[in-house]
């Protein structure tokens, strides 16, 4: 078995907003990529209301189980804000004001504009760091492995990219996508002899329907090239033999094809 | 206080292939939409890997928090598929040959044609009832308040369907939004006070950015006609004092603009 050592995260999506239907929520989708490109493996989502115990809950049980936990949602300047303080009272810490997160919204708002709801947005847990926010100034914030985002995605997405080299990510999966036309029950038992065969390589399969006809996706995962490499070119190799076209839909660890 | 009976929901999403990244979780959106609209309030999302202790975990603790609980993912027939036999352990009931979901299976492919690929998804939790999936045969189950359905979002979309005359809500939250051009932060200490005065309007605000300026979304959900009418107009009186021009989203229960 390769061992590395593998480096993981949870998202918690705070918002009414996506639990009533009313928004779609994007942010998972996109910091399940950067997170997987860069080597921090996504092991769970809660998509969680906004209601205060519910978020102490979930904050004080995934810290412990994951190496980050990145939050998204409700550090606006309303009522229905209430990460900050939840987020004090998980860690068991005041809420204060932050001399320099006051100062970000100072100089963007200017200091005669800094009305009572503003300032709530440099309310910010004793002893956390904060996350800049180049579009809106009001930062997100860090408490020891928890990192407090915005829920609007171009700003969670300025926040994040502004991290992410201060996160320390394991060994990137690298991933090989190969397509055929068949019902996923034709491959079934070739797929679990595949699987048996490459125990590093992660093998997902993953049917759809298009123009009422069956297809299947097969995502071969690995941190290693070599065995990737070779679980490809068996699967390749498997769907030939059944009288289809293996198609390369992405592939990271080219194959002779 | 308006005392409606509450009926709640969480959603369990099974899938690697969301925690990836690879695909974008439609599911949440489509299942949040119809359940409010049947009165049933979704309190909880979870996408989780295809690990068996991990859904076994999530839907002993899910199931005894909340009314309903639907899953997707999982159910097909290939060696990634672990839905089944890991709600089998959950329920500490034996996995078993449907014979039901057997007779469906072979009326879909032939009897000479039932692999033992295809044979594996009759396989079902003793005692479950079975959920008909008109599109490729292979049907999910229930038991007790656990609906266990398909990945794919058309056959979740066709079982869901078929479900949904058989599932007991609560009052529907009726829901209005307005919008205007101004950031929340100017509408934030009367939002606050608005929603103090009406306690059973659920007052959400949503900023956005468009064209380089601030955008506000206000949503007041409540499942009785007049607090919400009346936290409306109070609503779009507030936005006008402002010298902004409210607009009405989409509007369930009108009020005189």
């Amino acid at each position: 078995m390769i061992n590395h050592t593998t480096v993981t995260a949870a998202i918690i999506i705070i918002g009414d907003e996506i639990l009533s239907g009313r928004t779609t929520d994007s942010n998972t989708g996109w910091l399940a990529e950067k997170l997987n490109q860069h080597g921090i493996v996504l092991k769970e989502v809660r998509v969680i209301p906004d209601n205060k115990q519910k978020i102490i809950e979930t904050v004080r049980t995934l810290k412990e189980e994951f190496d980050y936990i990145f939050t998204t949602g409700g550090i606006g300047p309303t009522h229905d804000d209430i990460t900050a303080e939840s987020m004090a009272e998980a860690f068991n810490v005041k809420l204060e004001q932050n001399p320099e997160a006051r100062a970000l919204l100072e100089a963007h708002y200017g200091a005669d504009n800094l009305s009572d709801a503003r300032a709530r947005m440099a309310l910010i847990p004793q002893g956390a760091g904060l996350i800049h926010n180049p579009v809106s100034a009001a930062p997100g914030f860090i408490m020891d492995n928890v990192y407090v985002m915005a829920g609007v995605p171009r700003i969670m997405q300025a926040m994040f990219t502004q991290l992410l080299d201060t996160l320390e990510g394991g060994a990137p999966l690298l991933s090989n996508t190969i397509t055929c036309e068949m019902p996923e029950s034709e491959l079934a038992d070739d797929m679990r002899a595949l699987q048996d065969k490459f125990p590093d390589v992660l093998i997902g399969s993953y049917p759809h329907f298009q123009m009422g006809s069956f297809g299947l996706s097969v995502v071969l995962r690995c941190t290693e090239h070599e065995p990737l490499k070779k679980a490809t070119e068996d699967l390749v190799t498997l769907i030939r033999s059944r009288g289809k076209t293996p198609k390369a839909l992405s592939v990271q660890v080219p194959i002779d094809f």
